[in-house]
């Protein structure tokens, strides 16, 4: 298999920025959101237990309803494609047997092939104190990276928004009940011409300050 | 700027697995580590902030107390590369002030023309509870997310590891007092020619149980 290049890489990276102004004329073509939408659903997660759900939001009444609780952020609605990132609010066993019942059906192994593992996993995550709200956020901020560097590698411009009121989102987005909690959002499409933070500086701390070797 | 295409982004995102077996004989070369670091600097987080710190592990003696806590897995001793994310254990006005002059000096601003953000920043993370080891942990999460999609992009094999005990993580790399405390680590390299989880389908759920239309 053919690999993206070590440059490529970093001049994608360094393309990239959090957008604040979307081309609302623009949109993402289907082909290319199609590979997006496979980017979420491939992210690695824990055990591989997906504890999330991902709401892409079409309907421009609604998007107007979140903007209302998004601290402003025009991205909200200027964006072609607008993703609201929900993590499972607690892990319970079911979800671990939902996971295990599809391990086994996409591997075709007998039924308790992996009664073991479910033991391990509902071990560690149910009873072991991490299925917790802030470890499924965890789980669903790595989905939030994939899609980040993989737009930036395909040439799409996205935009993370922390900025948001989650309460607002569950009610707007009826995820009250559902088991899922709104944790973040990433808005996604094409810069517009005029976006005067397209062309600062990009701050990040000298490597020596982040990274360390021992 | 040219851009990787879809249907190699997505053959990447197949190609890559939780690696558990690598070939210990088989380095990354320096040029692609390289960019590989570069990928964990340039990793978006909340307002830019930055909030913390890869230690990557070359001293074998080191590996090998980390492996003690790390649930039997020898990716911790075999992979080419070792990196263990660590966050800030609570944000306060002094990494705000670190952040601050860091982006007057890298987009050489007047010293104070940044204060008003400032403020926002200090409000919002040091005062309005959002600075807490949580919220640090899900930024590095975004480094995570990031450096995986990035290495399987350049053909860099990756497994990343929760299961560690980040106490004892903490203790082997002298982070106690450091306002660092480990989360998680991520283990990179080749994988070794026979490790039969290179050949087994990926468990994912269906699109349309992952991605809702609204």
């Amino acid at each position: 298999m053919s690999h993206t290049t070590t440059e490529h890489l970093i001049q994608a990276l360094n393309w990239r920025y959090a957008t604040k102004h979307f081309d609302a004329a623009k949109k993402i073509p289907a082909d290319v959101w199609a590979a997006l939408e496979k980017t979420l659903v491939l992210t690695p997660t824990s055990y591989g237990l997906q504890p999330y759900k991902f709401f892409v939001v079409e309907n421009p009444a609604k998007r107007t309803e979140l903007f209302a609780h998004s601290w402003h952020q025009k991205q909200v609605v200027e964006a072609s494609h607008f993703v609201v990132f929900t993590a499972r609010t607690e892990m319970k066993e079911a979800d671990v047997d939902k996971f295990i019942q599809r391990a086994v059906e996409v591997r075709k192994l007998p039924v308790d092939a992996l009664n073991r593992y479910r033991e391990v996993i509902v071990r560690d995550v149910v009873h072991g104190g991490r299925g917790t709200h802030g470890w499924t956020t965890q789980q669903t901020y790595i989905a939030l990276g994939n899609l980040m560097t993989a737009a930036a590698l395909i040439g799409v411009d996205a935009s993370p928004l922390e900025g948001i009121v989650p309460a607002e989102y569950d009610k707007i987005l009826n995820l009250k009940n559902s088991g899922y909690a709104t944790v973040v959002a990433c808005a996604l499409g094409y810069r517009s011409a005029d976006d005067k933070y397209a062309g600062m500086a990009k701050i990040r701390y000298e490597t020596n300050e982040l990274v360390h070797y021992i």
